[in-house]
């Protein structure tokens, strides 16, 4: 039986669960399982409902967004693939990793095309049989870069941009075009070590554990809300060159874990935190 | 305000979060979390509420009975701390741990009171101001050891016995005395090295990661419901005698992890599977 | 400066340190790294030295032999990126991840050519530039599918057999003529759920980790020498779909890891063990 | 039979390990484990030999700085427990698992004393058998404090003074009587949240997982050499209270894994980094 995901975020009110779920019950709908939260500094209420049955005929969101305060938003989750697009500068270990999940049907996505500022990884993505877009920066302000990528995206009509080690800093009105829809992976355990070079950074701190952050991409840079972060233990023994590849491989699969969370519509933005219903 | 958490239990069937949650609405209860979720192969639904206000005056877990199905269990977890009487043998780690955690506040629990088959133990357990009962297993049946354990633990009304270390298997008749009630860690990641001398076993296999199981006991050894697990990673140079001192570390934050959930009423027992909302 | 590395086994005794030091002295070689084992249970002397500096004129390898006691075995790693043959069957990620890193250089090896009994891998390897083998093991005997596997890997002269989730148990025979030469990535924290189907008999047992062991292939099954465990959480949500999905992760990983320990010479066999200096 | 340690740091050398062993074997001693490394940007040598045989009538340590170049330190890890101090202020849970630990054999080091600036501490010391000495800071500068603490410090002749939970800042004064003899657990993974309050911070943040760091105390705070890290994951759901929770885990078994590479003589200090053979 058909299978769907309802998201609630509102402010905290009593007896919010009671009528979303007696709504449901009206339908026919069966929970199969149910998340709720309320955040304490702020009383926004988080649910998160996966319903099996028939929807019904009148339109479920508009029906519950009337039970519901001032301020809510109600999202019925699409029950499709997400179409993403993913862009990348130079290095493979991310972008490989999700062109492989997506084609063997391990990631709920669809890759639409690959956008890159330098050529390096077409021939990857050609082999994949995926659009490949070569973007130079060079000879570009940052604007006129972006402008070109904005034109490469818009035909795809993408759910998600995925920044696969893209080491281009995206601009305020960039980010703005594709809120909470940017997911980035930084490669560090962030706070620490924000901004370049963080394998050289942590090589001269001496640290004992190296990690990656997934987060979405807000205007301020490697600030937005975590998704998914883990860690590699390393040792005196390893150089910037072997903590990169120690690196490469907590990236990678945090990236993925994130993007699974987000595509499997389990995450919810509060502020600049995240709700994950996992 | 008081917060309070009720536990269900029942056969799955629509309508059922419309019910509980709407009862706990007209007595103006306020849901701070919520929790539902249905297990496919027994289609049976758990639920964990945790809501603010006044109970009310009629009973709320008979009320919330009537509401649902034959062959439901509902319980409105006490709010107090939980009573503990830990059985242990001669290690120290585990027994020290929970010794620690109970004096200063960081566990849910009132140690009631020790049970050893050996006196070594003795000294700390008193230095912490708790009784200390040693009843020597020697020249006794285990029938006769264990009616000995169960005349020292009944006055002491436990909600849980608390195995730290406990190097006795426990009779069927025992364990039946207080279901789903005796927490158990096992030193290894089960189901590998079940029985005796896990380390040594470890050693012999070359494994290069040791881990530590927290369960609830059952008449089966090393067989029942599983609350929690972790690991440490260990190499060639780590003798049997090496490999127990990092397993203890994890033993211990196990099993503290594992009775933290059991005392904050996260956990639900289904069959030989848990069930855990945190 | 070009950098090589000695690896030496033998029979512990006093002095060979000093031996073995005194004569990369004298050849002019200025050691970087040193690593060395005494196994207490077998008395075996393991050293892994990592020097600079040319090797000089007559064979080090030999000369390094007769300061030593009968039963040594001397190696001097080869100087080039070592040749892989891949085996699979039917699943991607850990071929996926293998044909990514060998393209872009993460991994010290060459891939030569990819063997499955199944042909759904087909395009993606071909598409990576390897020569793909469709060798199906359909209406042939063990020893006959064997003798076709044998056949087409021969000329690779292959230093590493991968199977990077082939799915045919191999006979003692095949295994024999590579000794400590193939790599197996076994889906489970071995030694719990041996054999198949472990994500299923994960998800019965109710198990809060599922790990995954990447070992060298032996006459028995599942039970060669362990180079590499590694783990990950899970939860009762979570159906035997979703558990083989994180295993997948944690999969491709762990055989990432140990081959590229394997590829750096690093690792040592002994008896049913490794030795790993890192 | 006896098992001696000797730690060796000096500019790096041809011929150091042969010159090195040669000596050792000279006196009859067998090499049972030993590690060397060169670190690349200082080319400091770093060496750690375990051996096995009575040292021999003259000096060692002596014989040994002759054959080194300039710049060399020679240590011969004492074969006794390691005398320690402990500092502490109200939070129980890192000193009391070191008192366990020590108590109970699992650790290389006697407790000599414990020294707190509250008084909340004092009974759980007092039962361990241990002095407690409560050194107010009230109506105190930090250097008549500090003062204080020297002074009840100096009778103890201790190894090492372990800063559990400690949360007063030393002044570099202080720090530089005891150099690379001061270990400290900060509850955070640093370089991230450094400073005061890190699991508000860290919840302000809304990191998915938290850490420990302990380290060398050097005149810079949180800056000193980093000695062992760890993680633990944590949700939206856990606040700073439950934050803290979880970091306590960590916090006392990373320091308590610190603790035990430093008190079994695997630690060498190279400016703000650690060398650890383990």
């Amino acid at each position: 039986m058909e299978t769907r995901v309802i998201l609630i975020n509102c402010p905290d009110q009593k007896g919010i669960v009671a009528r979303v779920t007696g709504c449901l019950f009206q339908r026919g709908l069966n929970i199969v399982s149910n998340w709720e939260f309320v955040e304490a500094e702020t009383t926004r209420f988080f649910m998160r409902t996966e319903v099996e049955g028939a929807l019904g005929e009148t339109d479920l969101v508009t029906e519950l967004r009337g039970l519901l305060p001032a301020g809510s938003t109600v999202r019925l989750a699409a029950n499709r693939k997400k179409r993403i697009v993913i862009l990348a500068t130079r290095e493979s270990h991310c972008l490989g990793d999700l062109l492989i999940r997506c084609r063997f049907n391990e990631m709920n996505a669809v890759v639409q095309g690959v956008i890159s500022n330098h050529a390096v990884l077409g021939s990857l993505v050609e082999s994949f049989g995926h659009p490949f877009h070569h973007l130079s920066h060079e000879n570009k302000s940052r604007e006129e870069h972006e402008a070109d990528v904005v034109r490469v995206l818009e035909p795809y009509a993408a759910d998600y941009l995925v920044l696969a080690k893209y080491m281009r800093v995206l601009s305020a009105d960039f980010v703005e075009r594709f809120p909470h829809r940017i997911i980035n992976i930084h490669h560090s355990f962030l706070p620490a070590f924000i901004g370049a070079n963080p394998y050289q950074q942590a090589h001269e701190r001496g640290v004992k554990i190296i990690g990656a952050t997934a987060h979405y991409v807000t205007a301020e840079l490697d600030d937005g809300p975590i998704i998914a972060q883990d860690v590699v233990p390393v040792g005196h023994q390893h150089g910037p060159k072997q903590l990169a590849r120690a690196g490469h491989n907590v990236e990678k699969i945090v990236l993925a874990r994130a993007l699974n969370l987000v595509l499997d519509d389990r995450v919810f933005v509060s502020g600049n935190k995240t709700v994950i219903f996992d």
